[in-house]
């Protein structure tokens, strides 16, 4: 593993850089007239202090907002741009320090600050490291429903320190590996087996984020605004969104990164049956099973399941068009699959 | 006087057409999931029901926002998008029909809501037909400072109709024609000469619209976020910006287009004094001080004045640096100017 490492994007660099040296260097060349450190109450709390110290930032104003998905909203934009205010101008900087709710929440609000001011994303879970943080979307919860309002704005630069990821929990790390797993059977055939191989070792997981990252941005430099080969990130997600949505409201949530994998479960066997392959993601599925905790729900909650599906944003003209798998790195989001069929694939979920 | 014109810009274009007729094209071609039609009461009032006839848009969804700057806030976008919520998808369209405050409010709205839908503007005033509706920028007010949050975002069409004028009132036309003698001052000697012509006989209305559009689209296709030669347009309003925002917190508010005016002569005679060119905008000051209404303060108001301007948002790095003019036709926005001598121009206002 090299000490550090810069996969150049087409809008920015991200920099795999335990010592947060490389963002040293920007802090200083870039000479901003302010820098405001965004983090929510747990980098607060484990990431803050170390932060400082690595990048030695002496002058600089903190904003704090409440950690947990509820509240990545509107109000907590408003309370950041509040805060902005008295000290922030079109030259100042923000450093959006933490998971996704805080580089969702703060590149929204830099976005839209005085027509947008330069953001950096320094994401300190798994799960941000390899997907929330990179992409370009952001955005906020608005009328209980999610992402309703945001941009599309690249970051200045990602900034990745793996030592955050000892203040990571077993649940989170485990939820970020639904989407890395995602990605991985989206990339190909190689990158899958180096997936399965680091998830038994757990060994380089510098690797593995860097293997994420060049392969989302490689999706994402081509097609920012999902019109086409991004739609394939959606794999798991038709399901898998509606489940995490329907558990929430319930009030017995799910990390997302579980849900994806229920969702992908649920695409792959759907993925069998539009390519007419009979088992043919059998090995995925049943890794899919035995590593990621189930989802659990009932037969008769599947009408409100399924109606958070048929509501989905992703939805064009009521039609649901979920991404889905030909075969380990050949994706396909073309194909309308009826609400009959994916009934029948969370009814399978159940019961298998 | 052509019966429509055309004029096309980098990212969309701008369709002079007294009918709409190039409107209506727009929508049957387009075919979006909903169209919504954003009013504000003035528009609802005087150009709704003229509008629904012209375009003969039959299914749509109608939103009202109360008339007036005070109302271009956060407040009022939260108003629209939760009314879009449950009538708006990504597909949808969204028509800005109305002045500034509309297209503002609209355009930001329909920005940020779900990252972006489609929006066209239907500018009813001639100051947003010259100005506010083209350009790419919009913006609300928060925390009691303008503009605080915005996108740059294009309007995928403009439509303009003089049709709508015959309701402006003789105060908003003066005020809009402070703004189009800024443009011409800085078109070109021609295009003043034009302009003048076109101020006394009040003829040929579309030409000068059609002139204002195409040189305003000629700069900010070339400098959209105000990097180098956009800031030229700031020419008046250093110092305009500074007495309407003034006006306004006294409870004695100035159209737009009025201050712009009386910015313009206090910086005018700056270039005058920058340039080394004794008394040389002479004519174009006597035009501006006669007709258009003096912008009342006096000179124990002028600290209070000036510390708006000094926490101008165009500053950088708190130095003042207003667009001026060398010659007609020849503008410069890298000098720096003391306070002392926009104070001492703010006097001569006054005096003279």
């Amino acid at each position: 593993m090299k000490e550090s490492e810069v996969i150049k994007g087409k809008f920015y660099s991200v920099h795999i850089d335990a010592k947060l040296k490389s963002l040293r260097s920007f802090l200083k060349e870039k000479k901003y007239s302010s820098v405001i450190v965004l983090t929510d109450s747990n980098t607060q709390e484990f990431c803050l202090e170390e932060f400082l110290a690595l990048t030695r930032l002496k002058i600089f104003f903190h904003i704090n907002i409440e950690a947990g998905e509820e509240n990545k909203t509107l109000e907590t934009a408003i309370a950041v741009w509040n805060k902005m205010l008295p000290v922030a101008d079109r030259k100042s900087l923000l450093i959006n320090l933490g998971g996704g709710v805080v580089s969702d929440t703060g590149a929204f609000a830099a976005s839209v600050f005085k027509r947008g001011i330069d953001f950096i994303n320094v994401p300190t879970t798994l799960l941000s490291m390899t997907d929330a943080a990179i992409g370009g979307k952001n955005g906020v919860d608005f009328g209980f429903k999610k992402n309703q309002l945001g941009t599309f704005a690249h970051p200045k630069a990602i900034f990745i320190s793996v030592s955050w990821l000892k203040s990571v929990s077993d649940l989170e790390m485990k939820s970020a590996y639904g989407e890395i797993a995602k990605q991985a059977l989206l990339d190909g055939k190689k990158r899958w087996k180096n997936f399965l191989e680091h998830f038994s070792s757990k060994e380089n997981t510098e690797d593995v984020i860097a293997s994420a990252i060049k392969f989302k941005l490689k999706i994402v430099d081509k097609d920012l605004k999902d019109h086409g080969i991004r739609k394939q990130l959606n794999l798991g997600h038709t399901v898998g969104h509606a489940l995490e949505s329907f558990c929430l409201e319930k009030g017995r949530p799910v990390p997302h990164g579980m849900a994806v994998a229920a969702g992908m479960i649920c695409e792959l066997r759907l993925s069998e049956q539009v390519f007419k392959k009979k088992n043919f993601f059998h090995a995925e599925i049943e890794f899919l099973k035995i590593n990621f905790p189930r989802v659990e729900f009932s037969e008769s909650e599947l009408p409100e399941i399924l109606s958070f599906i048929s509501s989905d944003k992703k939805n064009e003209n009521r039609k649901v068009k979920p991404a889905l798998l030909e075969k380990i790195g050949k994706a396909n989001w073309e194909n309308e699959v009826s609400l009959k069929k994916i009934e029948a694939s969370l009814n399978e979920y159940i019961k298998s």
